[in-house]
């Protein structure tokens, strides 16, 4: 049987938040905005509706749980949820809060450059996500 | 008590496909790509997480039935899902079919100029479209 693994891709441009029950939470590596992605841990699923309708169901609270914190921690203006993944095939789905100040508003982020973080802003956002954002 | 209404903006840019229990189901008047968007009827909402745990859990099975429909009409080779919302508040959920002929990929579609059907072939997708997706 195949066992789960992070597509390399996702493995390079994130980084690890936490792991709830279906999904890992990872962090981009994109200082301009708070921007987490959900990965189910569902060998070779592609679209959402590739997952079992009960997975579904836990996708959806996963997305609601990982909102709520960026709404919280950060006081997001909005928040952008996109399962895209012209590019890297295996599922994921964004989560990215947004703000009239930020670079890129009102356009969406994705094909834009990110701006990976310096070492302790880095540090320092980890640590207030993976205080928030633990399993249930 | 305040009723459902259609945003404008939604209104004018969107046909009416169908009603399912939560979302109204509406085809983007773009014929670039077969694109749809559902709308939950809940005063109000914003943002996925504004809605009740019921009713998301009613979205995704909404969404994953609309995913099925682009998939076996279009044979798309990737669905994309957002709800984004930078512009129009009210909460929608964008479903794409997409393809490596179209003329955005690998980039999302959003923020691209729309270009809008011809009246007969807007019918026999409306057509086609409504035929597959009826409420459950």
């Amino acid at each position: 049987m195949k066992e789960f693994a992070l597509h390399p891709k996702l493995e390079a441009d994130t980084i690890d938040v936490a792991t709830l029950d279906l999904s890992l939470v990872r962090l981009m590596n994109d200082r301009r905005f708070p921007w987490l992605i959900l990965v189910p841990q569902r060998v070779d699923a592609v679209e959402i509706v590739d997952l079992e309708a009960e997975d579904r169901a836990t996708l959806i609270e996963e997305i609601a749980l990982v909102s709520n914190a960026l709404r919280e921690l950060f006081h997001a203006r909005k928040l952008n949820v996109a399962a895209i993944g012209n590019l890297v095939p295996q599922l994921h789905v964004h989560v990215v809060a947004r703000f009239e100040s930020d670079d890129e508003w009102p356009k969406p982020v994705w094909g834009t450059a990110p701006e990976p973080y310096r070492f302790d802003e880095l540090e320092r956002r980890l640590a207030s996500l993976r205080y928030r954002i633990t399993p249930t």
